[in-house]
């Protein structure tokens, strides 16, 4: 339309420049400062909402955060406000990653990093989210479009690349290493990595960077008769990696790789995905903001409105090398927590908790000490909750089915990359 | 823009009366064609998606409901397109009305009635749903116009309107009785009433309506520290209505009526809104679609990720005369339902199900036996389950409280009316 407005002024001007009698100029620049009037409003742009300085406390209608700093008077939370120095990634923006970005963009989040690869097709319109005018743009620009709408104070950074490519991996890999945001941090540059993509490739890619970068990570599923899900946490070295036994999921599963296929749909609904949104966010906030207990594993049958919990130990004959090294560091950094532990615990004495949690544990995250023996051994299915069964065989066999590539230990990540790739391409 | 175009035109076209020189009207007439260009694409509509006349089992991306329709070759739901029949009135259109209407929008529910007063301020932009472009707006009207966008083939009903007044819950209950959508329809216009408002006095409005029409209703709630929540089945006669025993929360709460209060803030969380909405909406789906179970009562505790659940049977010294009035219609219709759950034992045998449901319960819905002497009673606290407490004292002391008006029985309309209004005007 600007263009439409500027050709219209021109031909005003040079109509102007033809007119012989003074009094019809008054009459033109009349009509020439109503079309200036009109470029002004064409381009003016839908109301947004500033930028704000400081999250205040104030309860007034125009303050955004009055209802979460109201989270610190509620004794819930002790410093809303640091959620402005946090990071995270969310890995695949569709149907609960979408939502889940969402729900942090509108908590605050300092900064929120979005993979994905994908187009918005109207078949995605029984999700939240995405509207049908955005329909053909890429899932991270209209993701990108609709929160920073939503809340400008939030720093958004998308990645249009799919992360099971060489070239995606190293890209996801350097964007998670830039400290940029929060120099002073430990670590890599994201304080949480979000898994919300919708295959066993791409989960693997995320462990395999995790594993790498010693980074925690919350992964998320959705069943494809999409009335089950969970949410699971990954600490590299200290619960069990995506590797170390194969993906837990609510309901019995068809194998995932079908869902692609041609002519197979998989079935989903804004509820279950909306549902399992919620409660990765919400464990995501009690992870960064230190309140309530983290879940190790929550899984969501819709069907019964049954909601199984379990934790998993790591395995030492784990296939990915990365997950060996962080399980080594961790077993050898055991007594300097035992002995945090015991130091904390007499310093809380008398004390009414059942016992103590690792004292670098800031987030209250519980998992089984690696002493306990009745730690669940989720290897063998015998050991498994009610409700939770094994979606695939365990990561090694799974690698010796889709693919007639030579199978070789996961030993560098090279060889992962390859195998990756093979099952891509097959 | 419109006016100012039309404005422009009209100036245009008296300076074309006004030229003297035949060869300025070319100049002229070109920069009025380009003005009524300008018309033209000022006056485009947004890119919007047209209305679909069947729901298509397709697999393409162009299809918006192939994700949906797929939960029939999933085996979950026998026939999804009879969704497109049901009527849904959502009432209190905030953090979990909102998502809640956008859920069954974009799952293609046939119509909503949309119920609430208040307007959109910035202050709920840490919930889903409202955008900040549409601070000022009444809440009902930036719901239609959000919803509509994304699935223009749901009839929308918006009603800008307070239930707990005489005009407004008069309104309330006329259209509830409507049936012009599906005049064949039993009962009431509507097949489901949620409940989705954040005070007292509204539910006991929604609970005097269902009572009187007899209509199955969802309630929902979140505490107001922002970190629990629950949704609860009321059928009347058949379960507890919500005067027959004092309202069952997550969390200890404080009293709500204090949350109004100038200076006093409830917190919020869009994770915990969006989870609530989630179980609301798929128990809704649940029942209308016929699978799986309808929870009586689930609650959500989001710092343990613990999920209390029970059921409420009644209460046959119930305030509430329409509530007493259906559980005698209940109790009368015993041994007609005794026979045909019989009956349907019979024909089923042999059978692995553990008892009988209820014959003339199409949704599956269990709910304890009422000749069962196990069945919870809810008005002792000491036989509440772990994690559930109640909000407030029984509804008839709850009364006492507020008001200076002398409290009579709740034996009509009229009397709960007035009450109403001192609680609201106190």
């Amino acid at each position: 339309m600007e263009v439409e407005i500027k050709e219209l002024l021109a031909d005003l001007q040079s109509l102007d420049q033809s007119l012989p009698d003074p009094s019809l100029h008054a009459s033109l620049h009349k009509i020439q400062s109503r079309v200036e009037h009109l470029a002004k409003l064409a381009k003016a742009e839908p109301v947004r909402r500033s930028k704000v300085q400081d999250m205040s406390t104030e309860v007034v209608d125009s303050n955004p955060y009055s209802r979460l700093m109201a989270l610190q008077r509620m004794g819930i939370v002790e410093n809303y406000e640091r959620i402005r120095d946090f990071s995270i990634a969310i890995v695949g923006v569709g149907g609960v990653g979408s939502v889940a970005a969402e729900m942090l963009t509108r908590c605050g989040i300092g900064r929120l990093l979005l993979y994905d690869y994908d187009k918005v097709e109207l078949a995605n319109m029984n999700r939240l989210f995405f509207r049908p005018d955005q329909v053909g743009m890429t899932k991270t620009d209209a993701a990108v479009e609709t929160l920073s709408d939503i809340n400008p104070d939030v720093v958004l950074e998308s990645y249009t690349l799919n992360i099971t490519t060489v070239e995606g991996f190293e890209t996801f890999m350097s964007s998670l290493k830039n400290k940029s945001f929060r120099p002073s941090k430990q670590g890599s540059g994201v304080d949480l990595v979000l898994s919300c993509v919708d295959n066993y490739e791409a989960r693997m890619a995320v462990n395999q960077a995790c594993n790498e970068l010693s980074q925690t990570w919350l992964e998320s599923g959705v069943s494809e008769d999409a009335v089950s899900g969970h949410i699971q946490l990954l600490i590299p070295g200290e619960t069990a990696c995506f590797a170390c036994a194969p993906p837990l999921v609510v309901a019995s599963g068809v194998d995932e790789r079908t869902l692609k296929r041609e002519g197979v749909c998989a079935a989903s609904l804004p509820t279950t995905m909306g549902v399992i949104a919620g409660l990765l966010v919400q464990n995501t906030l009690k992870f960064l903001l230190g309140f309530g207990q983290v879940s190790p594993y929550l899984g969501y049958n819709s069907l019964k409105d049954f909601f199984p919990t379990m934790q998993m130990k790591p395995n030492p004959q784990c296939s990915n090398v990365a997950c060996l090294t962080r399980q080594e560091e961790y077993a050898l950094a055991k007594p300097a927590r035992d002995a945090a532990a015991k130091a904390k615990l007499e310093a809380e004495l008398p004390s009414t908790e059942e016992g103590p949690l690792h004292d670098d544990n800031e987030w209250n995250i519980s998992v089984v000490d690696d002493s306990e023996p009745e730690g669940l051994d989720t290897r063998s299915s015998d050991a498994l909750p009610e409700g939770l069964t094994h979606e695939l065989p365990t990561a090694d066999a799974f690698q010796k089915l889709p693919t007639e590539a030579p199978v070789t230990d996961n030993d560098d990540l090279e060889d992962l990359r390859k195998q990756l790739e093979a099952i891509n391409s097959a």
